[in-house]
């Protein structure tokens, strides 16, 4: 029997920032009893998965081996660690551990999905430890941008491994743990195998900041201002969201929190003992009849979001509130990569209601949740792994962190998502390649990313879309001439006639001149058509278009 | 009869960044004498305009009024100032003037649309100027990012205007005049009425750096590296192109342009005597026998374009050359925004091929070609206008900038797209707002932004497409049962069964109990199939489809 081995997996979240789902194992190879750590979500965009709801890792390699998982481990309830968990429960089966505020959230997505949420259980903090099969695995509490964040202290025959989770290191963090580097020191003690670290912020120079240091200038800036603040960021960032609060509550306004996801957040905190000291807020109702100067809302949509607050405050009424000339709207976030346009949008639109922007240009208002470059050499040298493994990041995060553990002589590994690694022998050691990809959620249904659809969609959007229909009759000869529908096509082209018109004589043509084989054989008949239809349009309109044939025979 | 009067009326750019397009008329109410600067483009995304080639201004108040027309100045070769030139002339059909350089583009954009490129006529700068009605109008250098920027000279009965087109104070710019302060003073000196300022970097804080500045810092940065050197930033940029290639010579590499358009400048500027001393270049097929670590690659694609150079190397080898382990790639360039996920796609491949990646995160290998906020505050005081009129902006920088003039004590105009303004009492009034838009170029085609052509495709790539096809017999009764085509739509619903058989079933059935009222009616019939396909859809995929209904009547 070959000998025991302890792997390690990323199907997610080891090439994009976003997405995380990672493997660990541990048995006789192939039949290693295994583990994963958070089953997040990415997001879609109209440029690569137009109309699609979520982005999910594709787990059918873990659903194939589902009898052999022993649990899921959330590290936070980030959207792109426990958005999933509802989604993909039921191809997996196996008991989900996480503290106390993430499990809330972890339940809640459960029950949205018809799920039983008793399968999340809470899981205390380390030392304690929770068994799941051959691993015994603590949340080990760490900083970052939402409460109760933690790293897992993962025990096995084979040695420790320490999965950082997202984390930066920060003494005051405002609402959660601080950074606690006894503790930290405590859980590397007996020496660790391996290092599996956040990647987001390798390319940052410069140490990270606290939490802290935003409270102080955020409170000067909302003292300052003579109108109405709104100010949006991230609903899960609790201590941010609280710092807000406070800045309005000290210059002596009344605080109203919009959207959805923001009230939610501060309730499931209060709710978990997390925070107990959130001032007292205002309905949107009461805000209506508060002066301007006295008001300070805390809105969701820091991305841009369509739906979000701060996007329905750019149209104009939300909840019976508005912007004005004189108010002041901000940005207490960074945009995320792919948000840009959206995020400028609705400053435009504010700007046009002659409301004052104040946006994160310098770093005054916002504080990365996540360790800079000099803080993961802190993280390596206070864990001294033998190894540091790189995770959640694109690739070119993976290789520069890889190469920021080699340049202090550590072992680094670059395991982009489907990289098997053995870290049993002296020395880590590539064993396999797994097919990885990504699921969509499209609506209600679940599809590939390479089925097709989606592929589809794009080209019509690029190309639009033309229906072209005929009958033939009984004898299999053309019953009246064939029928044009356009959509997403120009009316009119270069001759200056329409289009459909255009077209339907061109095939008319074609199907004249048609011969009995062409006629009676499906697959002819369709290519001619669109062959024609492709090329009436490029000459017409400069372009060739998609198109759909429907032949019916009465025969 | 009604005095004369001086406007300006922004078509184009004061919205935006991109796109720009000003009018200038001079003479009595809605009978002004006109002239137009520059007739750009902007550039279509995948969110609000698929498919589209270009973006135009909407020029329909100006060909509605193309015969007072006197002469269409272009202050340099950017796309965003020039690109339309081709496409828009035969609408206006007034002489086009531009300096050497820009004129050289301009002539090729005209023959590229098949309009004679001899109305483009070549000016000199001020002092020299040309006569265009009412208007005698001088090209006055000024530094920016490609060769023979200009600002304009506007003189009128009513005062002398300033546009300055876009521009940075640069007394250095490597290729081109370097800012003349003697010649500004001179030609502001008998007083300037207004000054229609590029407002693109008031967000910037610092003061701008010299084009000059990036040449070391390049230079050494080739000189370190070991691997072949890809580096890439705007082809127009012929300063920097320079640069790069200087740095490339200087560690004894040699040097192959790639990409059309970087060719194709060069030669420009070579034709044009804007360049004398470009060092020679390799073609790409005596560049694949030199040893990497002797070769310099200056390649398009700094935004992540999918077609440039750039983008072909990161998908593999582009003409014989590829890229490998050790190799360095450099952006010497800044990522314009909307672009990060193209430019990020890049990176993340080059990544896999081992290349190093080095942006420009630290301003080292690269210098905006815009004017910063100080530096306007520097224009502002060296033309000391009666009035600032800001351009060239979305509308947070336009506000923005008039705030920086107002604090100044200067008269600032927030003029956005349509707004006419009158120039020639004792204070700028706004007197008309003319309707503006976009225009898209799609594929041959001029379409308007909002005809619901780009709205149909964009509904069909985020909820797919469902085309239902069905023949009523010489009774108007149904001949067979309905057919279902889906295109970007899953196959399988919550059923478990094929989504078309499914909605073909619904369908049949709503047919049977359809009475002769809905049966004899079209529109009654396409509405009732609509519906019924799209409450399928919701039930089994979750999603309510764009449907196309074609019914055939043999009647």
């Amino acid at each position: 029997m070959a000998e025991d081995r302890l792997i390690y997996l990323p199907l997610g979240g080891a090439g994009e920032i976003g997405m995380n789902c990672y493997v660990y194992g541990y048995g006789a190879p192939d039949a290693e009893r295994l583990i994963v750590v958070d089953l997040g979500v990415a997001f879609p965009d109209m440029e690569t998965s137009p109309g699609v709801d979520l982005i999910f890792a594709d787990i059918a390699w873990l659903a194939e081996r589902a009898d052999r998982i022993d649990g899921i481990f959330i590290t936070h309830a980030h959207e792109d660690h426990v958005g999933a968990v509802g989604h993909l429960w039921s191809r997996l089966r196996a008991p989900v551990y996480a503290r106390r505020f993430t499990a809330h959230h972890a339940r809640r997505k459960m029950e949205e999905q018809g799920q039983d949420p008793e399968n999340v259980r809470i899981a205390g903090i380390w030392p304690e430890t929770v068994e799941a099969g051959p691993f015994t695995v603590g949340f080990l509490p760490v900083s970052h941008s939402i409460p109760e964040s933690s790293s897992l202290v993962i025990e096995t025959k084979a040695g420790r491994i320490i999965h950082t989770g997202d984390f930066k290191i920060d003494v005051a963090p405002g609402v959660g743990e601080p950074f606690d580097r006894a503790l930290w020191t405590e859980a590397a003690k007996p020496g660790v195998k391996a290092l599996v670290c956040d990647s987001t912020n390798v390319f940052s120079r410069h140490e990270g900041r606290s939490e802290s240091t935003v409270g102080p200038e955020i409170q000067r800036l909302v003292a300052e201002q003579t109108g109405m603040v709104v100010a949006t960021t991230f609903a899960s960032n609790v201590a941010r969201v609280r710092t807000l609060a406070e800045a309005g509550v000290a210059s002596g306004r009344s605080v109203c929190l919009l959207g959805r996801a923001m009230r939610r957040m501060i309730e499931a905190s209060v709710e978990t003992n997390v925070l107990s000291d959130f001032p007292t807020t205002v309905s949107p109702e009461e805000a209506r009849d508060i002066p301007r100067d006295h008001l300070m809302l805390i809105v969701t949509g820091s991305q841009g979001e369509r739906r979000a607050a701060s996007a329905q405050l750019s149209r104009g009424k939300y909840l019976g509130l508005s912007m004005d000339e004189g108010d002041t709207f901000l940005f207490s976030s960074k945009t995320i990569p792919g948000n840009e346009k959206g995020v400028i949008r609705i400053m435009n639109a504010f700007s046009e209601m002659g409301v004052d922007i104040i946006d994160d240009d310098n770093g005054r208002y916002h504080v990365s949740g996540h360790a800079n470059r000099p803080d993961l050499a802190t993280m390596h040298e206070l864990v001294a792994p033998q190894i540091v493994i790189p995770m959640h990041g694109e690739h070119r995060h993976l290789r520069e962190h890889v190469k920021l553990a080699s340049a202090s002589g550590r072992t680094g590994v670059l395991a982009p998502n489907g990289t098997c690694v053995s870290l049993s022998g002296n020395k880590p050691e590539i064993v396999e390649f797994v097919e990885t990809g990504r699921t969509y959620l499209d609506g209600a249904v679940q599809i590939g990313a390479l089925d097709g659809v989606v592929r589809d969609r794009i080209r019509m959007a690029l190309n639009g879309h033309v229906v072209v229909t005929m009958i033939l009759d009984e004898e299999d000869a053309p019953l009246g001439d064939p029928w044009v529908e356009l959509v997403g096509l120009p009316e009119t082209g270069r001759s200056g006639s329409s289009l459909t018109d255009v077209m339907e004589a061109d095939l008319g043509q074609f199907l004249q001149r048609a011969n009995d084989k062409t006629l009676l054989d499906d697959a002819k008949l369709d290519e001619g058509l669109r062959r024609v239809a492709r090329q009436t349009a490029l000459d017409e309109i400069g372009r060739k278009p998609e198109v759909t044939v429907v032949v019916s025979r009465l025969s």
